[in-house]
């Protein structure tokens, strides 16, 4: 069965998804490079977003950045994760965050109220609009992702959205020690344990503390 | 110059400081246990608590369990620190929740609104009751220390109290692998940047991340 999985979703030591006044210069948000140094550090992140070959190839950041990519068919991103947080929403000249040729390779369902039209990326990419909820989301990603996993990218709130209704199947979480002080906690009004979530595993590196969340 | 330190404060993944439903049966709360899990696999918790030669006697646990200790000249606990949560506040037949020999063998100052006399115990421990604030059982107990460091010791409520007064000079927090669900955040509505903090260590073990926040 396609899983719904969140991979390398980062938080601060405070609990936030995203440093405060984020924006389109800076999209991560104050202190929002800290939050993601693990990432960064590894081979398969500086692979899929520069197209380089440095980076840690071996280690528990590397272990799971790359098993993030392992196996995913589609993805489903928030609409902050596609376009701006502040401003209006982006007209259509707007093509995400990443350029011509985007990281995902494959469909990307996007959460969003505004219609638009399918946008066809370089690389294997589509972005998907889609305005009909979350469950139409998962179930048009499922559709596409061919019996591969569904990757659910963020951010705080889509996140939740998915955990109430018990859709996500596992949870990479990744604790940067790192304060941010400000944002979006992605536990504030989610009981894990009530929604039959535990802590299944528990690896650290010098630069971040990785946990993965699994339901029953 | 005498720093007011927290020392191996546990939290969990989701942030709570306790499991939910403290009681006298239970003074952690449901999953408390498991959240102290890696003091208790340690040498000098199994020491100060039962008197016992078991428990690790190295790795980043046992440092951070043992540094808790060293160079304290006096404690400030919260209310629930030395009572019960639920209830009444206890009557002075209540003697706190260690026995006749609690672990402190040092002044220990209480925050109550209940005036009481001092409680003298075995092993060097003396309980203070204060009822007028936060600072002056700092000055109480900075003058009682000798000297020395004073560990503020919990819970979750007073800590924050004297966060937000920038009283404390350094604090260690254990990262448990465990969800509670509910209880109190120590993060909630404590914006640690901007009061000043960074973390300026961090160190894991296969039971809890440890991290230690400064104040600029």
């Amino acid at each position: 069965m396609s899983q719904l999985r969140v991979e390398s979703f980062t938080i601060s030591l405070d609990g936030f998804g995203a440093g405060p006044r984020q924006s389109i210069d800076n999209p991560l948000g104050v202190g929002g490079t800290a939050l993601h140094g693990w990432a960064f550090a590894t081979r398969t992140f500086q692979k899929a977003v520069f197209g380089g070959e440095g980076g840690a190839t071996e280690g528990a950041d590397e272990d799971f950045a790359a098993r993030g990519f392992r196996n995913i068919g589609a993805w489903i991103l928030g609409r902050n994760m596609f376009g701006p947080v502040r401003g209006p929403w982006p007209d259509e000249s707007w093509r995400g965050w990443w350029g011509e040729n985007p990281v995902y390779h494959v469909p990307v369902f996007v959460l969003t109220h505004h219609a638009r039209a399918p946008l066809v990326m370089e690389g294997g990419t589509t972005f998907h609009f889609v305005t009909d909820g979350i469950a139409s989301a998962l179930a048009q990603a499922r559709a596409a992702a061919g019996g591969k996993d569904v990757r659910l990218g963020g951010g705080v709130q889509t996140i939740q959205q998915y955990l109430r209704e018990r859709l996500v199947d596992e949870m990479h979480i990744a604790i940067a020690p790192v304060l941010l002080g400000l944002g979006e906690r992605l536990f504030d009004g989610v009981d894990l344990p009530a929604l039959g979530y535990a802590c299944t595993q528990h690896v650290a590196s010098p630069l971040a503390t990785h946990v993965v969340f699994t339901r029953k």
